[in-house]
């Protein structure tokens, strides 16, 4: 295994260009905070409400600093990008912003809210079969024929850094708010909004720890964390969180998350679940399943026992209602 | 019918200083905007997040705004207050804030979270029969045994006052998005919101039209503002929407809203429960039945053909899961 190129990973200088960038175009999500609901916790905690994002999730952030950077060439040739998701709605979307022709390739068990949304913002979508096609080949096919721009959803300089803006804003709001931040539970797959706010995080409140959170069946940052080097899942995993099912850590991402991540955690389906039910309740905010995994975490007994200011990232929204009223049953 | 006292009226000043005493201590809640559903519906649509306040409504504005003007002495003895649940959760958590001890009494099918979410801030709650007994009298009964100060819903200067900061915030919010609303939508029980939020919009956004939306099963406003007096509603009237059930405008709210308000409107509940479930789906918000009213009015074809730049106040989001699931389902 080769470590990328120095040039390819971003660093913090990056992340303060992204929030210029997206000064004014991303959404400066609310860090929330339920009073009674921390003095029964016996902790603070503060839940950054990503889901209020643009399209529904953090993803807009590096999408739209990636893809404001093409040249007005590129921009002509249109971009295709890979996704659960989450990043499709989030490319589709700043495509539309900037006036770029998308192509976005998803999974056919992609939930419907997420394709639908996908379409309505005039992209073009191709769906394969998570389990058995590769979503790199299919997009770098697609690239390769139309002449058009990869947008990966974390491999890249620009999209981590875009995704570290969240951190930033974290590190402003608690601070206007009189907290000290001793941990940020944030939701892991590739690893790019990990990255980018363990740069964040590291260069404004370095004593902050930050945990990179998993479902129980798709633990790979994880275990790559515990030993040391980029671990793969099954390929056949099933769970509710979409948004987090990957193959294994990003190189570019691992290159920054093995050293700045304090360790990773995980979640079960049903807490996920539950975490979602005490959002609805507490917090007046949809979060998704995958989403909610760095809720449930900073909610378990993995929470560092003198974490007494914690901030819960929930980084995404876009769940069908009958996942999210199975999930208000469940809990 | 008399006219209540000037002095009790509040004026701009009572908002203004109402923000002043609010500051820091109430939540700024975000104004939110789906770019995809405003392209859809063809006129721009901004969702007030007021779901996302303290206590999960509107209601800690005037709460707090009042008690916190309470002498040392007034303190000592405590305060009392009647409500269908929101008010209730909103005075019970500004006590606690403030160290005062509160009695609330509360309708004995008030929705369980707002029972529960109420006795938890420590609150003592003496539940009544909605359709046997009076609130007033039970609460007034009370804070003459207790010598205790009774926190009215909304017939009072410095909570009208309170309420109205949510419209300042929506003037400078909507100003700094870049957008000149044509139409506010606010929801409309007793009429303190409205009241509030039209004494902000008459002085810093005089273009603006302020619309009072209610139940249609509980349009006492809107056939007020038709007739020019104060009409009651039925008694045994029953709407999904528990936040804006009441028996007939305040006569200080009516001192205002019968000046400054454009219009009632009305929404049925199934209407009240779609727009629930938009607001779930497009801007990943929890909102109850009775702050959904406004959303569902500025959805429907009474909203004005000109009115190209549309508030909704989603004004809180206290509603049981079984509720939440079922307007997911009906939508």
């Amino acid at each position: 295994m080769t470590s990328p190129n120095s040039d390819l990973i971003p660093t913090f200088a990056d992340v303060e260009d992204a929030a210029r960038q997206l000064a004014g175009v991303a959404i400066v999500t609310p860090l929330l905070e339920n009073a009674a609901l921390s003095e029964r916790l016996g902790f603070r905690l503060l839940v950054k409400a990503e889901c209020l994002q643009r399209t529904g999730s953090f993803k807009f952030r590096g999408a739209y600093n990636r893809m404001s950077r093409l040249s007005p060439e590129e921009r002509k040739r249109g971009v295709v990008a890979y996704s659960s998701g989450n990043h499709a709605q989030a490319v589709a979307f700043a495509a539309k912003m900037l006036g770029i022709p998308a192509v976005i390739v998803m999974p056919a068990d992609s939930p419907a809210i997420k394709v639908a949304n996908t379409k309505s913002y005039g992209a073009e979508v191709i769906q394969y079969d998570r389990y058995r096609e590769s979503r790199e080949e299919i997009g770098k096919r697609i690239a390769g024929e139309r002449g058009s721009v990869l947008v990966p959803p974390y491999e890249n300089k620009y999209i981590i850094a875009g995704q570290g803006t969240l951190g930033l804003e974290v590190v402003d709001q608690a601070k206007a708010m009189g907290a000290e931040v001793d941990a940020v539970f944030v939701n892991c797959s590739g690893g790019g909004l990990t990255a980018g706010v363990a740069l964040a995080l590291a260069q404004r409140s370095p004593k902050t720890a930050l945990f990179a959170c998993e479902p129980a069946a798709c633990d790979d940052t994880t275990r790559s964390l515990r030993s040391g080097k980029r671990e793969r899942n099954a390929p056949d995993v099933r769970t509710i969180c979409d948004a987090l099912m990957t193959e294994i850590p990003g190189e570019i991402t691992w290159a920054i998350n093995s050293k700045l991540v304090k360790a990773g955690l995980t979640a079960t389906d049903d807490e996920a679940r539950r975490a979602m039910a005490l959002a609805f309740r507490d917090f007046k905010i949809v979060v998704e399943p995958g989403g909610a995994v760095s809720l449930a975490c900073a909610l378990s007994a993995q929470r560092p026992a003198n974490a007494k200011t914690v901030v819960a990232v929930c980084s995404g929204g876009n769940v069908d209602a009958a996942m999210f009223a199975s999930a208000l049953a469940a809990a």
